[in-house]
């Protein structure tokens, strides 16, 4: 992607600009100053902190899903589709920080048009890793992972085999209720789930890492970023979240990455590939002064959510879209107060077993499980009510 | 150095046939049946070992040091110097695993003859470094590590850019005495310094591992290894000899590399790089089993050999040549029980004070400050006696 002859800047698009991983990513953007041209911009609904950037990094395209109209009359900037931003013939990269299964169509249309796409939205790969990989290859698109773990593992592959792979180890910190006692997680409330003992994010993938559903969500996304079959992955606790994540080779030799957890590293990582730059200020790790890491197994029986994500990673198909379909539903509930904390594997599990599944589906089939997966859960909770 | 079209055997000389590294090499090329052919196998005096290796691995050179006489009458391969053997035109790999400056010359003569040398010996690149390199370097001679540490360094950094690096970690166990009372230094026995918590190896690198004076080799080695100043090469205490050694990146990225402590592990990477390879038994590492990785900054009161051994580096020429000289010298004595584990340090002192330093040295001056220091230090224990 990049140009060292003629030192032109990467053409970069952001989607989903105004959430965490998206502000942190104009972070680095304006700490590397003069390496990016920011070519699209697109958000939610926070029409003013999008207002903001369109100012700021000066995009030729920018979009907002909710409360565009208001946009559209105080900026310059061009309105346009995700997919068509993110297929310009001058952009480079295509930053898909969106949440939920809104990524999914221009991260298709990015790598399509053979750009390389740095995938913030674990969702978009757990729903389509199949279809996404195989146009990626066709196409000549890459994907470069920007979540800690994904590019943890990415890194401790530079320079190695793909046959030389033998396990990748995705670290799990626990999330907040790692000490909880068992039988107090149905009254745990979504105040305390929303406290992530090392990680400031957003609401859905912070309840997500205390069922750890995340973590099988990821060990899905590291199946396909990888080309590793998910038997091949395992999950280890680590409370600290330094070891970020590691691989095991097949002679027996272990490379893992580590950092301090912040996210500017990563999406830093995911933008400059394969160079290394100087530039945010991301604090440096001291072993010495951490003085300890610890780790240890994940109990399946108090992360029911992770036996169902892995589970639902085995099936295959359109049971991972059903898994995050079901999961959305029941946070969106868990959050609002009408369900309890052990009560979303229980949302999960019953819209797995009412899917049929279908094998290597297409988008459309995809999409349609999904929205199906979202009616049972919705028929299912208010049954329950 | 492979041949993957016609799928010849790797011609391989190891030096230093019957010691600890000698052995484990020998074990990984059985374990790798049929890959490498045994052109030259040379030892100190162990000649009933040697014996038995030149009937398994039918070598076409043998040299032992010690009663040669013997095995020339038993065996039918040739007689030849370690320099001859190393730059025999069928010789890919060296294996360099003698002790002390006995490896000097053959691995000078390997890199001049464009082999790649595998090197377990570190002395002969804390006294010879920039000769080496340098010799590498025009002859298109190459360097890979042995020792765990280096392996560890030199694993993160396949697949990254020379200027991406911003520091090296080297992990010290800190040796059996790292619990021991500071003022009980002194009365403690070669039986206790012998007793390496975590590695089993030969007699003299176990004492500079008590002394820390080997970590302050290994900084030297890595200088030179990976073209990294002194200055940006720093030691991690870790009890535990799981992680072996970790990379600063100048994006703030760290990479290790883990490992059970096995050093048929770092041998079988130098033998086989690029590839990896299943095939010696090393234990699979269990980080959940191991729970808890410790780390900490060495007391530098606690080990005045590592300060010693850091300043012989940062003055160059040929304090290194006279650090290592001095050192064997003490330890001869200490293992004999006529110097305490405390005068090691005063013994290397002592010596680097007398010694007036020479820069650039050619392969002679460092040969002759070597012998100049071991005069100086055997000269120092008889007057103390």
């Amino acid at each position: 992607m990049d140009n060292p002859v003629t030192g032109r800047r990467h053409g970069l698009v952001v989607l989903g600009s105004t959430g965490s991983i998206g502000r942190q990513t104009l972070d680095v953007v304006r700490a590397l100053s003069g390496r990016f041209n920011v070519i699209g911009l697109a958000a939610g609904g926070n029409v003013t902190l999008l207002e903001e950037q369109t100012r700021e990094f000066r995009p030729r395209f920018v979009r907002c899903e909710r409360e565009g109209e208001y946009l559209r009359g105080r900026v310059s900037a061009k309105w346009a589709e995700m997919e068509e931003m993110a297929a310009q013939a001058d952009v480079d990269l295509v930053v898909v920080a969106t949440t939920g299964k809104a990524g999914l169509a221009p991260t298709l249309a990015a790598l399509r048009a053979g750009k390389t796409v740095a995938l913030a939205n674990k969702e978009v790969l757990v729903m389509a890793g199949g279809l996404l990989t195989a146009e990626a290859k066709r196409h000549k698109g890459q994907l470069r992972p920007i979540d800690s773990e994904h590019s943890a593992i990415w890194q401790c592959l530079w320079g190695e085999r793909a046959d030389s792979v033998e396990r990748i180890v995705l670290t799990a910190s626990g999330g907040p209720f790692r000490d909880t006692p068992a039988e107090e997680l149905e009254r745990v409330t979504s105040e305390q789930a929303l406290r992530h003992p090392n990680w400031q994010m957003g609401q859905k993938i912070t309840v997500d890492s205390a069922t750890l559903l995340n973590k099988g969500l990821e060990c899905i996304e590291a199946r396909w970023l990888f080309d590793v079959p998910l038997e091949r992955i395992e999950v280890l606790l680590h409370r600290e979240s330094i070891v970020h994540s590691l691989v095991e080779f097949r002679d027996g030799s272990v490379k893992a990455q580590l950092g301090a957890p912040d996210m500017r590293l990563p999406i830093q990582c995911a933008l400059t590939y394969p160079e290394r730059l100087p530039g945010t200020s991301v604090p440096r790790l001291d072993l010495s002064r951490i003085g300890t890491l610890n780790f240890g197994t994940p109990d399946m029986k108090r992360y029911p959510c992770l036996s169902l994500a892995l589970e639902a990673g085995r099936r295959g198909g359109t049971f991972p879209a059903v898994l995050c379909a079901a999961d959305e539903i029941a946070i969106q509930h868990f959050l609002a107060g009408h369900l309890r904390f052990t009560e979303i594997a229980r949302v999960i599990e019953g819209a797995l077993s009412a899917h049929g599944g279908t094998a290597e589906p297409s988008l459309d089939e995809i999409v349609a499980a999904d929205a199906s997966a979202r009616l049972w859960a919705e028929d299912w909770l208010k049954a329950k009510t």
